[in-house]
């Protein structure tokens, strides 16, 4: 099979000498559109309103934010505690995502009484780097452990966007599907559109569609048909947090899916960097699962088409529990919770 | 605890001495327009732009069309075979519902080689009546399955739209949720949203406000959580076609919350009419499911969201397997399928 050429795209976000770079996600499919974030505000708006989001782009985004402020603060001379503060900020701006807090302090931690902010930088473009290689590492992991469990050449479902959209690049999720595809062991990836924000419909067919891999659009209650019915071989998604015993926080409808897998007897993979797993968290029913604007629920585009009486309740992430994850795998490992092996 | 009032609606479609009247709910939930039809081109333009959906409304409207024709032909001069062309284009304009061609087809059979109107009115009349009483019937009886299974009060969810504007009043599932509320014994309604077409976001949540009922919506990823969480108590959802052994075809995205509710230990609960009981169906695996357009997935209100280069597989159903059905309530009987009880 030919191993089709994978169109590039630009870093998910980077730093750029003095400011980030982000693409807007928030107009894709449509517009390739990159932004140009200076202030910690323009950071926090940022990952607020999705214009980046993925966890270990989240994650990225919070050393790169500190790092901005570090270098804001020598510029308009704030002190350390400055810093500090503004570090606190950015680590609040999204509350599932374990790696946001990771990010934060793994370059605040590099904060000196007196601010220097050339070893934060140093620390968050490393971060950078550290996320494509981390995401390359899993990814070709990921396929490696599909192929010896179900063979080639494959057909996945994956929910919502765990692509190079929500890392600096590769993406975890999609990574394996990247890495199943240049190889040429991947017939076709169903994407679940992803209610309420479509990230699947529009962000990972978007990526899908620029790497030449035949894909279709479900809606996400349709995932759970696609499975009985034998349509795909496997289940792969990304994770927000995973617990020390193996439960996995993702968006909203990942936990249906788990559910189908197990009773039509095909894995469920979780494709995440060793980062996204906290031991503090013993298991999922400790996590906190953030609820966004009812908003995003009843209306699209600024348009209500649910009556003016009625609520939503809008929340963002689901609890797989751990015997239905038939395999966690990071840059460094690859766990099965579903036979009883655990990541802490 | 007292008894809420209930904001009684018009009928979802009525006679009215020598027209239709309907509910459009086309104009649904922002505007309650009562339409008449005064024509037998009307009633076709009716069921053609979906302002009467759902199986049973679209039977009866069958059965009001006819009539019409009969009462047109009267005062119009024309002869039997005239009647019996209109009863044939109303019977082709949804070629896919066999409720159609049911009521269409159970009127047309008084029709005499002298047309004689009164006879098919008042057997179009009767069809209207009976669905009221069947709706009613199977509420009450799937309310009290429920207060004896679990208890009262309760919260329920509910997927798409099996209330009084698929039928003529009253509803299936929504008609369990209207004898529970008119007792006292209803807390709160989690409704899907319902995608691609939201009419669970559009139609149950105008009918739960209507009502009076307290109610949220959530996407359809998060209806398996609003389970594993223990915010509902049980699932009350309709059917499209029961086959032989138990399984269930209804709404895409119902399956997935059946698997929940089977691992959350609460009862998922079927309510629909012996009329909806396929025993030529042996089981799911024979049903065919209707495949729909893509384009209701891709874009909404005409705006398409995915890349001009992605396509979707646009399921309207699936199929729960009878094992996951705790109880099938009719207007005549319960059934448990669960448990090993078949309806056929």
């Amino acid at each position: 099979m030919d191993t089709p050429p994978t169109d590039r795209l630009p870093r998910t976000v980077d730093w750029a000498g003095d400011h980030l770079v982000a693409i807007d996600q928030t107009r894709l499919p449509h517009e390739l559109v990159l932004v140009e974030l200076r202030s910690v505000d323009d950071v926090i708006d940022a990952l607020v309103r999705l214009v980046v989001r993925g966890a270990p782009a989240i994650g990225v985004t919070g050393g790169l934010g500190v790092a901005l402020a570090a270098v804001l603060a020598e510029h308009d001379g704030h002190d350390a505690v400055w810093v500090q503060n503004q570090a606190a900020r950015v680590r609040s701006a999204r509350p599932t995502a374990v790696n946001l807090a990771w990010g934060v302090d793994r370059v605040l931690a590099l904060l000196t009484d007196v601010v220097d902010p050339a070893p934060l930088v140093a620390e968050a473009v490393r971060m950078v780097d550290e996320d494509v290689a981390t995401n390359e590492a899993l990814a070709r992991r990921g396929a490696a452990w599909l192929r010896g469990r179900v063979g080639a050449p494959l057909r996945i479902l994956t929910h919502c966007n765990a692509g190079g959209l929500a890392c600096v690049e590769w993406g975890t999720a999609l990574g394996v599907v990247r890495a199943l595809h240049e190889a040429g062991d991947l017939l076709e990836v169903v994407a679940d559109e992803t209610r309420p924000l479509l990230q699947g419909a529009r962000l990972t067919a978007w990526e899908l569609d620029r790497m030449g891999v035949a894909h279709r659009v479900v809606v996400d209650g349709a995932g759970a048909t696609v499975i009985a019915r034998g349509m795909v071989d496997a289940v792969v998604v990304g994770a927000d947090r995973v617990a020390a015993n193996g439960d996995v926080a993702n968006k909203i409808g990942t936990y249906p899916l788990a559910l189908a897998a197990a009773r039509a007897g095909i894995p469920f993979v979780v494709a995440a960097p060793e980062s996204t797993v906290d031991l503090s968290t013993a298991t999922g029913a400790d996590i906190v699962l953030e609820e966004r604007d009812p908003d995003e629920v009843l209306s699209w585009r600024g348009v209500r088409h649910a009556p003016s009486g009625t609520t939503a309740w809008n929340v963002a992430f689901d609890v797989t529990p751990h015997d239905l994850v038939s395999a966690l795998v990071t840059e460094q490992r690859v766990i099965e919770p579903a036979v009883g092996e655990r990541p802490g």
